[in-house]
């Protein structure tokens, strides 16, 4: 498997396309993206398990019954959430994209992102449908991933290359992050799309299984959006035999999806909200799969060490702390904590209590912008990561005053 | 009832005093206090469900076995706990402070605060326990609210009179805050006296009812202390009837203890690491109890909600979203959301959905420094309250480098 360029263009006949349509009034931010399959797609989706949801979801939801979509249409800056006319706008937006590429409105894909109880009008959607059709290029995948973006600072996308039965495939992803972002649903946005031939319920499948261990253990600030959602189109032009069931072929894709999916956690917790570092928590030595997860999301999310880390300080009793009230069944005497980046790697706590170590040395690993907390609980076989970020400044500046 | 002066030194036979031993480094902040009261005490306690606990719980947890206390003694600047030498050191302090007092070791309450994981000397408490008694009086209040102080801003202490079986009653307390506070445990540390006469049973089940909807309302960062206790001592030297069951009296002392036990936790969240604003969510219409203490608990918690109440940012979709997740049994849309302080009360989500309300209305309500967020289910006939505070710029501050 490789690295490849082309984000969520890579994989054989898909094209994407980002335009400024007017929904925010930064006229050079775009906030419309379309992601296009010139043939009908196996589709899966997860959602947001908020009760909160935006009206995008349950109108994706009715289309992806079938198993099959064409095109992801997706805006930023209005979330089209707690709106009286909310399903009609996200109806409507399918409507009219629908027509400008000549399919069916139930093989879209809808999506917005931004804030959460703002009137929305459709206006302009119609205005921005037919320069968004005409600007599909295999070379979009940047304005795409530009359009879903909202407080996010960088572009999100990734794309790998492998091979099942012989042929060549590709699975290439975008997200947006950065806030309102924690564990226990489909966080955030996600659009992955693929060339591989598979079913759509071993689509979903393999992307149910995945998210456990991927965007389900990634946290930036313990709000569970309304709007989350991750969905893979895979589109069959690879054309390798048709995976229907569990084996050699899906096992492949599974380990190809998950580094896409990996690769994407790491860059929107990289990239949370005000964030300078990112949080990597590897915990192993669990009793049970269920206490490893429990304790690597507990020390991502615990805001006196995100603060922490922000300072560069190995104030470790943070993540003794974190680990204790997280719930999972640990001997805390057992507990071993180091921190590593690629500076270096120091121990801080033996066996649940304090060791001897240079401030200095800690001081150098953790002003990295990407460190790991290792801990082992050396009380079973069970081992899992969660990522998160540090708490900033910047996050209190961006959520401080985030409508106007 | 009425509230009075003279904090945990305003019921009959208690003094205080507070020192500086030598535990921090700053010789200006106290940080050692003593509470005592001139005759054994009923005793009730309640601790925190960190699975890491720091030594003084232990220690304190066995001395209290029998019900019964003397006196408190607290440090700041260091928690004992996850030290090899933590329940030894805790149990030669209360030697120490016993010797000196001329009382029993296993009468004495002990606690820390401060950061975990440092090495703890005896050498302070040996040098601090003489002068500490003999500062003992009846205004030592102040002293021994501020030698328990860590990031603490301002002193916490509060006292109510009141009568029982035509006697005058005082319950007093103290608290530290201000930050590893989050609902479900016994947070942060509080020391409450009171002369009314009354057998450690019924203080322990007047404690334990009360913090359900007092202190485990209280959130300011989601983080669980490990060293977090509320006691109680009753010395009885009001010298009403002896209260031994539930009835009239119970009914008196326990809304008076609530008193104490409410303005504590308002003081606490108004002072809450970093804060600027106190939050209060008043969640009324829920199905059932837990489900309006479940709403209302997450309201306070959001990271996004904290923030934007620190921008004084009407942003209601972050209620909304943090009701949506949770967990709570709600319908989405019958909930209200309003606004309110001292400067107004203003609507601003009916139905689940936004209404049109003046920007500059709501600005100026949430400009105030109390603020309280008002959800209606109308789904039910439960309320609850919680408390809490804004996200600031010195929250990261002061915990981006909290040890040094």
């Amino acid at each position: 498997m490789k690295m490849i360029n082309g984000g969520i263009c890579a994989a054989k006949g898909f094209t994407a396309s980002g335009v400024h349509c007017g929904i925010r009034h930064n006229k050079i931010k775009k906030d419309l993206s379309l992601i296009y399959s010139e043939v009908p797609a196996a589709a899966a989706a997860v959602y947001t398990t908020n009760l909160v949801k935006g009206a995008p979801l349950t109108v994706t939801k009715d289309h992806l019954a079938d198993g099959y979509a064409q095109a992801v249409i997706c805006n930023s800056g209005n979330a089209n959430t707690c709106n009286s006319n909310g399903i009609e706008i996200a109806e409507q937006t399918c409507s009219l994209i629908a027509a400008e590429l000549g399919i069916k409105a139930d093989d879209i894909v809808v999506a917005s992102t931004g804030v959460i109880g703002q009137k929305m009008s459709i206006e302009p959607f119609e205005k921005g449908v037919k320069p968004l059709v005409n600007a599909l290029s295999k070379n979009g995948c940047d304005d795409a991933a530009e359009g879903i973006m909202t407080t996010d600072t960088v572009k999100k996308e990734v794309a790998v290359e492998f091979e099942i039965d012989g042929k060549i495939c590709t699975i290439g992803g975008i997200a947006k992050g950065s806030g309102m972002i924690h564990p226990n649903m489909a966080t955030m946005l996600v659009f992955i799309t693929s060339d591989v031939n598979i079913s759509p319920e071993m689509l979903q499948s393999a992307l149910s299984s995945d998210i456990q261990n991927t965007f389900n253990m990634l946290s930036i600030d313990g709000d569970t959006s309304t709007n989350d959602m991750v969905t893979v189109l895979a589109n069959g032009l690879a054309n390798n035999k048709k995976i229907t069931e569990k084996g050699d072929d899906f096992k492949i894709f599974m380990t190809a999806l998950n580094t896409v999916t990996v690769t994407l956690c790491r860059m929107i917790a990289g990239d949370g909200e005000g964030a300078t570092k990112l949080l990597e928590c590897s915990v192993s030595g669990a009793k049970t799969l269920c206490d490893a997860k429990t304790v690597a999301k507990s020390v991502v999310c615990s805001s006196l060490l995100k603060a922490a880390m922000f300072g560069a300080d190995a104030n470790w009793g943070r993540v003794l702390c974190a680990i204790g009230y997280s719930g999972a069944d640990v001997d805390v005497n057992k507990i071993d904590v180091y921190f590593e980046s690629k500076a270096g790697k120091i121990k801080v706590c033996e066996k649940g209590a304090g060791v001897d170590f240079s401030e200095d040395e800690a001081k150098k690993i953790l002003t990295e912008n990407e460190i790991d907390i290792i801990v082992d609980l050396n009380d079973g076989d069970f081992s899992s990561k969660a990522w998160g970020c540090d708490l900033t400044y910047d996050y209190v500046k961006i959520n401080g005053d985030y409508r106007t």
